[in-house]
């Protein structure tokens, strides 16, 4: 289609604005901007950072050692309790630990094991007692451990494990067992080689009742480093990338477990075998066990973060640098940067990365009031887990998209491991399924946004039920024939200014991006209603013809978290240039969210066309305003040469160019220089 | 949105035919299909197969090794000439060489260095005397080589390298010379260990003049291994993937190279220093010689329609197997591929790897027209760049993407290396940049519709092209302003079924895929049509804002070459179920690729609102058909154990689901089985 006139030119005032880069570095950083600033400083020291081409052994070994000085350091102990030498710090926790993937991915998903996921289900699921007898240990390494809880047969689906851990009253004691090959734990960290001890979770069986999941603390190998007698462990070779993490196998032949390691803060076994739980109902008690570790989920939030912002340091420092192709100049080449593809490609991934920033801080402060106390109700601990799902999802499928996108714009050079951009992504692959496969993520955040809608009428009686529906199907009629289109038609004619000036209304923003999510969320709610009297096969198979549109919805629902997480930063932002220059990347993440998805709005009469061709040349000319300003964007993330760690960001390409053009500067100059075969046949006619 | 009553639902006829795979093998392997049976019968052989983990260092030994196993075989030689022991076949050629990456896509890149690009520079650049003095050793491996165009500086735009090559007539040598650090060359495969000799391009310059780049066989390591004086070499390292292919970087310090080593095809250098070329025009002569090199591309294309076809048989076996979540059974976990997600990720991509396998297949046919002399007009020449150019971007691209999305499918278990599939798109991920950076080939076909577009009109006057454009702008605005979905609208009412009917005929998809890349093409026309008569710098800048759509019209073009081959193809189907079956996935990928853009179709009036509804669950409809074919599908890919060599395909997942199903079984048998705690409550109330 051929485009409107371009309105809403760049004018002189949007040319002088200039990013203040320490009032956006603070912004970026954050409440824990501190304890970011000082994890940076310890991971400027070169034995934290990957070599890249080491064989897994190497790697592994050489990891292992990385984790003993975090652990001298104290660095990795903030959540902990005061009394272990922690600071009961929840939020800072993360905020640092997750500044480790710009050191090395298999060292940020290691220590993840060792202490966001084997010492705090220590701390999490255990009692007074297990703290004082395992977390010191558990902390300073003395027990490396591993987390026990996926199996050959279930990942994401944790409630079916097949693992059992049948109490033995005879003796006080507990006997793992695998019963068949599909419940081998397995993709387990720590577990190939380093692995003393490690959690365990299991079908807690007592007196013949099946209690559902369990973890127990168990010991896995002896002093000598030899797996005990009666379990097995394989090691799962090499992967596609975090190889210096030793992922390996468990399987268990009765090996008896103290009753008294069994982790009892949400259910107990007395010493007869009676079976006791402050929760009565057994899903809330599993649910209320996993939620406890909600923290893995957020922190690969803030890597994916970190991760996507290496990137683009590096794409984007590249594409200002590198020149191919000559368009507008016969002497010198463009900068990739220059064009308007490049732009394209880099910049609103860009804004997604400030989306997704935000949208992080906001999910740590979360967490640090639920497990501060601060606030642990109920609903709170719903909603940080909902958020860490919704967030964990967009974030990490974004860091990978932005890593490929950045190594692809970089040509060649991307492609090479001393820039790092193949190495980053392959390590981050992994983030997209593990800790909660993110398609399964986004059906729990689809499932609540249901009830949540639900929620709404649920103590109705039947009229007013009808009526709400009644009024729901009419307002989705008007918008689906038009009228309100119609109206927006009206109001546009003549004036294509308006147009542009509409789609920068955050006012407007928030309406688009909220409406596709809850329409989404009626719209589907109105046909699984139509199921719910049918038998649970007919139901289920409703719900699954609706599954990508739930899937949908539910990133629909993600995509607006993280536009009010940013415009609600953009508040925190003093300096009026480094303002104007956030709302820009604000309102691109908006537009191209919008623009991905303009067939629903176009559809469901929420944009009119006429609007909608406004909006690529819209989004074309905020590329076009924010493009000066991208090096003074990235320079902000706060990240030392030290963290960056690439040849395309070391300043060689500005010299490789900078030598370059003065060769052919000299040469033209020269009058020995060769000419031009061309301008010679050119001159001949 | 809500979508209408489910229409064109699946009957009797739909579930009773089925895939004969034999027919369905035989149309995918085509007319080389002989010579892909017996390359892929060589490559059963383990010591051809990647060994994952391996170091750099040991794998590029293997893969040397391997090369020499080619060699003998004879199975790289088939496009050289018959007189040096080749069969002067050029399309069986790379459909035999294409099978390579399954074995190891470094070895398929490898062996593309050594005879692909290196000893075809010699055949295709060189005249007859180099063809007997440097064929030979160049085909049976005596002498390995590289082929060192690419520099630091300028990948794809070749015609600016720095490297020179002056002429000396005083000693009938050329001078091969780096003149500065970013004319050095780069990524150079055999360059690190492996090439004693080379090709190098570089400008040539004779008395005075720069005749443009050309190409130079010289020597560059002596008898003892060792680079020759002034030529230094470098090791790219380690790189994201394809570790076997030893790349490296060479310079050039006053090298002297004998005139008659000019591989002098296109322009040659006589002992007084005179220039001839049987080319007049430097640029054509310029494509010309690049243009004989286009095998890399289509042979690009085809190893990525055989990554993609290796990823969909393990994501879609495993998917067939693999049982998680129970949703309609309180005792049987689903299969994957029941889920409408699944399908929808899977199916979709399957549909594009047969448009891709016909449109490489197409792709072939012109290479062996042009290559056999059967049609070598500068036309089809042409034709054969830009195809090659639109179809080698879309099928990279496609490749990553299936790889992508199979890993995720499978979980961790897609993560491990013994599954491949990270492996597979670590060294793939390389193919979408070189070779041709794929978002510079898509400009290159841009430009050639432009052109093409521009030709209608070429010859006529003024008045002639006024009521050209004239004419198209009424149709512009007629679509625009709704007038043609108005009588859409109209003809759907209360008929949706012949909706669903219309979106399934072939040439209404054909229409809308033509009228997409066509009408944007003349939109860009038209807006660049105003930039034609302003100073080249503002018409750089005209082009440029419009780069994003150019490169949209290329990709819509694409997405037409893929659908009209597998539509052509479907002729050549007789099974009457085989043909259902295939028709059905050819009007899936229809209907997904207008799926993506379907904010186009709606902005531009090509389909209406009422239409549109009905797509996305037409498209449910046609997962739904193809679901229970999907495994015979993709068994019909005609590759065995030996070529897929993962354990998510040896049977090992649908053991385990076997043996946890029996453990189930027994124990909802056993009396001593334990009571689950829900189910104990719930008998309590």
């Amino acid at each position: 289609m051929s485009h409107p006139t371009v309105t809403d030119p760049i004018d002189a005032a949007d040319t002088e604005v200039r990013v203040d880069k320490k009032v956006m570095e603070d912004v970026l950083l954050g409440h824990w901007a501190d304890t970011r600033r000082h994890a940076r400083e310890l991971l400027k020291n070169e034995a934290f950072h990957k070599v890249e081409g080491m064989s897994k052994e190497d790697h592994r070994e050489r990891v292992f050692k990385q984790m003993h000085l975090l652990a001298e350091d104290g660095a990795v102990h903030r959540a902990f309790p005061k009394e272990f030498g922690g600071s009961d710090a929840h939020g800072a926790n993360i905020a640092a630990f997750e500044e480790l993937v710009t050191a090395d991915p298999s060292l940020q998903i290691k220590a993840g094991v060792q202490w966001g996921l084997f010492a705090a289900a220590v701390m999490h699921l255990g009692s007074e007692d297990h703290h004082r007898r395992f977390l010191p240990a558990t902390m300073d390494l003395r027990a490396p451990g591993a987390f026990a809880m996926t199996e050959f047969g279930h990942g994401s689906d944790v409630a079916s494990i097949g693992t059992t851990a049948t109490y033995d009253p005879s003796t006080e004691e507990f006997i793992l067992n695998t019963p068949f090959p599909a419940a081998t734990k397995r993709y387990l960290g720590n577990a190939a080689n380093d692995a003393k001890d490690a959690v365990v979770f299991a079908q807690l069986i007592t007196n013949g009742v099946n209690h559902g999941v369990h973890c127990l603390y168990t010991n896995i190998r002896g002093e000598d480093g030899k797996p005990l007698a009666g379990i097995t462990i394989t090691d799962e070779g090499q992967k596609g990338g975090l190889n210096g993490v030793d992922n390996g196998c468990f399987s268990f032949d009765n090996i008896r477990v103290p009753r008294t390691n069994l982790l009892n803060r949400y259910g107990d076994v007395a010493a007869d075998g009676t079976y006791s739980s402050p929760i009565d109902s057994p899903g809330r008690r599993f649910f209320t066990m996993l939620g406890t570790l909600v923290q893995g989920r957020v922190s690969l939030t803030g890597a994916s973060v970190a991760a996507s912002k290496l990137a683009l340091i590096g794409a984007i420092t590249y594409g200002n640098q590198r020149r191919q192709f000559n368009a507008s100049s016969t002497i010198e080449e463009e900068v990739l940067l220059d064009y308007q593809l490049h732009q394209r490609r880099l910049l609103p991934r860009l804004a997604t990365t400030f989306a997704a920033n935000f949208a992080h801080e906001n999910l740590l402060t979360k967490l640090d009031d639920v497990f501060s106390g601060k606030d642990a109700s109920d609903e709170n601990r719903q909603e940080l887990e909902t958020l860490a799902a919704a967030i964990k999802s967009v974030t990490t499928w974004h860091a990978l998209d932005t890593l490929q996108e950045a190594r692809e714009a970089c040509g060649g050079a991307g492609f090479i491991s001393e820039n790092r951009l193949v190495s980053l992504r392959a390590d981050l692959d992994v983030y997209v399924t593990f800790e909660g496969d993110n398609n399964v993520l986004l059906q729990l955040v689809a499932k609540r946004l249901l009830s949540d809608y639900a929620a709404e009428f649920k103590d109705a009686d039947f009229g007013v039920l009808s009526r709400y529906v009644a009024n729901q199907a009419q307002s989705t009629v008007m918008n689906r024939f038009g009228l309100r289109r119609a109206v927006q038609s009206v109001q546009d004619t003549g004036d294509e200014r308006r147009s542009a000036n509409w789609f920068k209304q955050p006012e407007v923003q928030r309406e688009l991006l909220t409406e596709r999510s809850r329409q989404m969320v009626i719209d589907v709610a109105g046909e699984l209603r139509s199921a719910s009297k049918l038998p649970a096969a007919k139901q289920a198979a409703i719900f699954n013809e609706h599954q990508f549109e739930i899937i949908n919805a539910a990133k629909a629902h993600a995509d607006l978290l993280l536009w009010e997480s940013f415009t609600e930063a953009l508040e925190r932002v003093s300096d009026p240039g480094t303002k104007q220059i956030m709302t820009w990347l604000r309102d691109l993440y908006a537009l191209t969210r919008i623009e991905d998805t303009l067939d629903w709005y176009l559809l469901n009469g929420r944009i009119s066309s006429q609007r909608a061709r406004t909006l690529t040349p819209y989004v074309n000319r905020l590329l076009e305003r924010l493009r000066p300003h991208a090096q003074d964007i990235v320079d902000s993330f706060g990240y030392s040469p030290e963290h960056v760690r690439m040849e395309i960001t070391s300043g060689a390409e500005q010299r490789r160019q900078d030598e370059s053009m003065e060769y052919y500067r000299a040469l033209r100059a020269s009058p020995d220089g060769p000419v031009d075969e061309k301008l010679m046949q050119s001159r001949k006619r």
